[in-house]
């Protein structure tokens, strides 16, 4: 079991004790569930009544908060993120062996570095490369000219198609696709033919890509997350979007091809952004909300509707199915 | 190939026999498919008109619409329900042969019940279990401290990621991914960390999980279904949700992290729950609507908008949007 | 290299040249990216004023257009369609070597075309056959009593549950499931009970299925795609839909159980489509819109609200709770 003394974990996350400096922490845990020997954290103020039941050994939390509690702490400006770089230190880590696990199929001219770590039921294919480092897990598929950054996980049976090309340190759950073909078709003499797809996937360094999420390779340039990009789970990335560095993303966001969305905005839940528009940077957009137009300043954006008792909104979608028959 | 005498399958499902209690049925079939060897039924009775017209041998039907109907019945107080347990004595089982098929790769300290069934291209992490009568299809990923109950049935490409237990007999279709990373980001100094996610995933007796469904792992403490938890695909549940016992949600709602659902609920398709609220026992959220406040009653909510003629729903939209410039 | 001469280009896809015939072309691209050897094209004559930018060796455009550039063209009537043929000369091909790779689990009694090709830690179940030019691709799991037509490709990791039937040339994006159980329940004294789903699913020929889709297996008849269906990804389609031939939609879109959608449809992004409703051919469904009701005629229908300023977005959701309060 790993333990650390408050003074240690104060060392590493830049903090300052208050209390006994050699107390010892051997977990964390929230305000609720934490025991004496866990640490928890108080980073939403609304939780401050919190405090009074708290069985944690030690809290981190800001310097106004501190009067309210009586037991030894770690100040900290931002006690969030303080937590999490502290949380990480209690993760359990599963143990990569560098090499190749037997039954991997990999194609004779695939370049794995020997520090990378191949897993049961890989496959890859002709002319891409894993570097150093990188974590290839159980049932992975990938195809040709893929090219896997240092130090990348790819957790389990994810799949990268063709020409997606990962940065260091990304991070992809499981069954995440990349790189399959960006929906292309021209209605011919009555059929649909298939556009090719002929571009890759370019993901930059430090990304994470949730379970379930598809980025789909461009059609003739590539499809671009720069650095530092967060997707969540069952996100849908269309060919030839461009995502800027930082933007993070929750859950069931759908983003239509060609769309280009600037860097650190934050993109709510289930929304949906329209192909080819821009979104200037710093964009918040709301949960299930739609963007049709471009937005060329930084600001909250939004559309959707809250749920109300079903017969209540039931009248007011009728009245407001009334408005356009109204005298304006 | 199967057969049982009406007498047969009115004990199975405590019905009551009208006419011939020796009729063989050899099948089932909807109203306007079944033929004289086969059972149909009649639970809606907006179908009534079709009974004219079936070719069925025998119907399970009400009591009181068993005057519009001629042949031989059996009568039942829920058609529905009664017919779901008579087609089950008519589904082909796959057989499950139990043992480990070559080519799984099961880590030295997994412990697999001899009367499992490990199936083709599977692989077990470190320290996880599996019981008793459970399958694990062809292609499942099972990684590090999970544990499969008794009977449970993972039917193929199913990733537990870690730290996740099932109940006895929940079953778990093609692409859900249980126990990812929970999506939790903290910003510092211009960049995101990554919250570790130390929690796991608990799902209680006899949940289903459709296919390309997202669970992920609590941050601190687990993520929660409770027994009788029916989920249809392409779900998303964020960290730390609890859903209550006996909901049932359609096919790509999104919940989002620390929502508590109640008991009972059932969630329309496509419908999202906000974080961090709690919704009550017996709650019906329609499709595509959009929780965002706690839901103290029990009752039917809903903010969707059922779609128009196009310009006719501009308009609608125009005057919608010239609302908040009127007097009010 | 492949290369072709414009006179090439033109024969292959029923065009007229304008300028020198034997000029070569050696790939394609956008008027930003292509070069001096490269074919660009311009189909939306919103980018026109790109042509006097682009170093394109040659370009596709309409004849109105061709007065706007000076240098050597292909002159179509759709220069989109035209560009997606002669594009297909390009792609690059991953070379499928017929026959089955070691470490594929078959069934004894399934049956795989020589001249199929089965790819590494696939499975196949009992009775299914695999035809001629199929390639079904790595980490595949096709299960018992399905049926892939000639020239199938099942890119990688795609599930066919069970009685699944693809007709020739469908291609299916990787974390595809079809097949799975429809979402069937009954509620018997305070408990569910799974309906039975005893059909299977039916897929037309030159149908494409996007990465992560689901198409659910019927409960009694089957579901179905008819020929020339064009799927993206993450879409959902319930137990019993039928969806007519030609119809595409755009990714992430939920069809409910029994939804019946006409022929030459185009669903827009993200939509939803409740159940056993009806939809007429040549149906445009705008994006995020939710059908509710039939729909008879065919024209544009949708009801989605584009995303405004929040602040704003506020007031005006203020002024629409307060519609139902006011005196008609």
């Amino acid at each position: 079991m790993v333990s650390y003394t408050l003074a240690e974990l104060a060392r590493h996350a830049g903090l300052e004790v208050r209390g006994d400096t050699g107390r010892s922490v051997e977990g964390v845990g929230t305000l609720a569930s934490a025991g004496p020997r866990q640490l928890g954290f108080l980073a939403n103020p609304r939780y401050r009544r919190e405090l009074a039941g708290t069985a944690a050994g030690a809290l981190v939390l800001r310097a106004e908060d501190v009067e309210h509690w009586h037991g030894d702490a770690l100040i900290a400006r931002d006690p969030y993120s303080a937590f999490a770089r502290i949380a990480a230190l209690f993760e359990p880590r599963e143990t990569a062996v560098p090499g190749i696990q037997p039954g991997a199929v990999i194609a004779p001219d695939a370049r794995i570095d020997p520090a990378a770590s191949i897993g049961p039921h890989v496959s890859i294919g002709a002319r891409s490369r894993v570097a150093a480092g990188a974590r290839i897990g159980p049932g992975c598929v990938i195809g040709e000219d893929c090219d896997v950054g240092e130090d990348c996980e790819l957790v389990a049976r994810v799949t990268l198609v063709c020409r997606v090309r990962l940065g260091p340190r990304v991070r992809i759950h499981p069954g995440a696709v990349l790189g399959a073909d960006g929906f292309g078709l021209a209605m011919h003499e009555g059929h649909w033919i298939k556009v090719p797809q002929l571009g890759g996937v370019r993901i930059g360094a430090d990304c994470e890509i949730g379970a379930n999420t598809t980025i789909d390779r461009g059609a003739l340039d590539d499809t671009v997350l720069e650095e530092d990009v967060r997707l969540d789970n069952q996100i849908q990335i269309g060919h030839n979007a461009t995502i800027g560095a930082h933007t993070a993303m929750a859950g069931c966001v759908a983003v239509a091809g060609s769309a280009k969305i600037g860097r650190y905005c934050l993109i709510g839940g289930a929304a949906g952004i329209a192909g080819h528009i821009e979104i200037a940077d710093k964009v918040v957009v709301q949960a299930m909300s739609l963007v049709t137009h471009s937005i060329r300043e930084s600001g909250t954006y939004g559309s959707s509707i809250p749920a109300r008792e079903a017969r209540a909104w039931r009248r007011t979608l009728a009245r407001l199915n009334r408005l356009d028959r109204t005298v304006d």
